[in-house]
């Protein structure tokens, strides 16, 4: 697919933060969700109790799951709100940082469980963000 | 604590670079003081000559602090600011890569010392974002 | 050079997606040419085919080029858009994550290849970021 642009309008803006216990992923959707935020931009500054992520695998074009059980701090973060089935769907990237300053990373996957985060999400308006089967690369992309 | 979000109006946006020598955090704290930012996002593209930064003990509820003297590349930066004992307070995670790109991180503290940074500063208006110490980490969130 | 911070107007916002086999630091300044913005912040989800980055040697002033020919995840990313020569200039720094989860990062360079790159821009109205050279670090800063 070629490269394509939408210009979007500034939405909303909403800044919280989670429960501790709670799935990192699963409640950024869950806030989405009930606001009817459906594109947006998130960030997050906070730490973790253990960490799940994936490595896309480009050639098998499949996932490979990581997990740390650690604490970690989240040193990086860049995430995206859009529509997946109808629904709002966070695809976030992350960075963690263990006890050491040591660092891994990857796609941000369920299962991560919050210690402590605190999210801002700024909402586009007037775009339509789809997530479809892209052909070329295997992936669900806007 | 339970999850909380507040929605927040889109407020001034700031963009600047930070003097040679300053120092990251106490740097940008002080300009927010000085334009009375109290709640907003901050990013960083930058490189430092020393970075300090920390990994909170969980089950210990204390901060272990790290420092690397070498120059980094900031990798990977997210931050926001908010309101801490009445004064603005940047809470900041980084990511520092060396000569190699070997990378580390965590959560940045004073002393780490600018050799160039780019700041992007968006304000969050209508909100009032005050750190209060949290029973459940031992943590001083909003 | 001291610290200087200029009060942007929030201008337009725009999400896209670049295509597979794109160069990333080159198609988004395409776009950023194409469509006369001058200075915004940028943010990526999404991995590569080959990883560029750099290393600034502060004391020698110049920069260590690294690559990485294995296919990454981009695991943290912060950029902005200023002017350089008169055109669009991307300053990313980006933290890139491998099979493993290994995470290497530094000063973005042509030459990084997409393989899926879900962008967001957010302009900056009504502030001039020109890239001039800067003596006390040997850089090209704004």
């Amino acid at each position: 697919m070629s490269t394509r642009f939408w210009e979007a309008t500034a939405g909303r803006a909403f800044a919280g933060r989670l429960a501790t216990g709670s799935d990192l992923v699963e409640e950024i959707e869950r806030y989405c969700a009930e606001q009817g935020i459906t594109a947006a931009q998130v960030t997050v500054v906070g730490a973790v109790r253990r960490a799940c992520y994936a490595y896309y695998e480009q050639h098998d074009r499949r996932y490979r799951e990581l997990e740390s059980r650690e604490h970690h701090e989240i040193a990086g973060f860049v995430g995206n709100v859009s529509l997946r089935d109808d629904r709002p769907f966070l695809h976030a990237h992350a960075t963690f940082a263990d006890a050491a300053g040591a660092t891994v990373g990857g796609h941000l996957l369920r299962g991560t469980e919050v210690f402590a985060a605190e999210v801002m999400i700024r909402e586009l308006g007037g775009v339509s963000l789809v997530r479809l089967h892209d052909e070329e690369t295997g992936l669900t992309l806007w």
